[in-house]
């Protein structure tokens, strides 16, 4: 499994991803899923992607050589899209092209699933930062301020925190540091999502990656940052007093 | 869905479970998940239910009608049981009976799934409390203090503060409190599982149900938790400094 999530706050966009894949239980491997497409000054592009490894690999291929547009006849790259808009029509059309390639038969002959899930968020010159969740048909929808995050993947366990802690106001390292308590919860439940993990901020409009980083096991702030998070989240649940219903205590 | 829970600790047993049913979307109802079956000083045996709920309800009947053990031809009724473990054989029996009564038409006319997953948790007599998981076969698995507890149904959600914060040592009413912490969780993140709640404590050697309750959405208690729980996640983690990597903060 994978998991992924992309933040869209006020003052810029975080994208985190972890690198485990596996195919079946016994072959564990470490792939990046975090793709950064830039072009200092002009655009910001991050693409995290879960799903089938081939196809994932496929689409970044694609977005760099270009992809062909049926309707225009011309061959697209993701440095030639205007606005993320644009962008996320072109990446749908790659998965979709990927899968031409060869999802017939790896589903075929393999009986794998080809389903891909795709993050898809930047800056293109003076529009605002967005962000997109597309989907194995290449149909996407868009982050909005209500909700500012996108998952993708092994979602369940690291949602509560996000749907508390995150609103389109929060500062745009707490939103990355709320995303890593996200991660952490997910692998400490899940062994299909590991370390390391690979992080991407881009301030608004900066048009140019602020932090991009990977955290491996030795890393001393996440290793604090999940120490401090068990400790509180014992200190939270010993502060509340213990439930009134029934029994002697 | 269905949100359970059961937790197996020192001084004895919880058992935790919603009450929202829905056959799609827009058809959503409250039906009981949890049963207690009581004879004070000899049994007290608990099952909650996630799955089919005709399957399950069905099951439930059977339990106190009777089963009929096709290896000895008897009639076998949940309070004739002489050990948890033959109350999980029973229960796994009445899963297959239940099936055999409706699963293949189940299937081949509604399309619907008859999948079912239960916890039995109690004590009978003076063996120790015991927790068992019984899946759609009627095969089980039993909790050991290892991993004190088990979940059904959309389970992800309201793991991570299990995984972190239960050991077999824990506090039975501190259990208590921190199943309601992961149900809350649940609640929180998936419309699927809803209030109001079930919820019985039974403790070790007592041979009666000490608590058992229904929270509701007026519940005080409750209530408080799910706010002092919200509070304390935002402070846990806003205590956490910043993560260093790169960037002007």
């Amino acid at each position: 499994m994978t998991y992924c999530c992309g933040i869209l706050v006020e003052g810029g966009l975080v994208m985190i991803a972890d690198t485990r894949t596996n195919a079946g239980l016994d072959n564990i491997s470490t792939f990046r899923k975090l793709h950064i497409f830039e072009a200092p000054g002009e655009y910001v592009v991050m693409l995290a992607a879960s799903g089938n490894l081939s196809v994932t690999q496929s689409v970044v291929s694609l977005l760099k050589d270009g992809v062909e547009n049926k309707e225009t006849g011309e061959v697209e790259r993701l440095s030639d899209m205007k606005s993320m808009f644009q962008a996320a029509q072109l990446v749908g059309r790659a998965v979709r092209a990927s899968r031409a390639l060869a999802g017939d038969a790896v589903e075929q002959v393999s009986g794998v699933s080809f389903e891909v899930t795709l993050l898809l968020g930047g800056q293109i010159r003076a529009e605002p930062p967005r962000l997109f969740m597309i989907y194995t048909p290449g149909n996407f929808i868009e982050c909005t301020t209500d909700a500012p995050f996108f998952q993708i993947g092994e979602h369940k366990y690291g949602k509560p925190i996000l749907d508390r802690a995150v609103s389109y106001e929060t500062d745009l390292y707490d939103a990355l540091k709320i995303g890593l308590i996200s991660m952490d919860s997910t692998i400490r439940s899940n062994l299909s999502v590991g370390l390391p993990i690979d992080l991407a901020v881009l301030r608004r409009d900066a048009l140019k990656i602020e932090t991009s980083t990977r955290i491996t096991a030795d890393d001393p702030y996440f290793g604090a940052l999940r120490d401090s998070w068990s400790r509180a989240l014992r200190a939270a649940h010993m502060a509340i007093p213990r439930p009134p219903y029934g029994g002697d205590r």
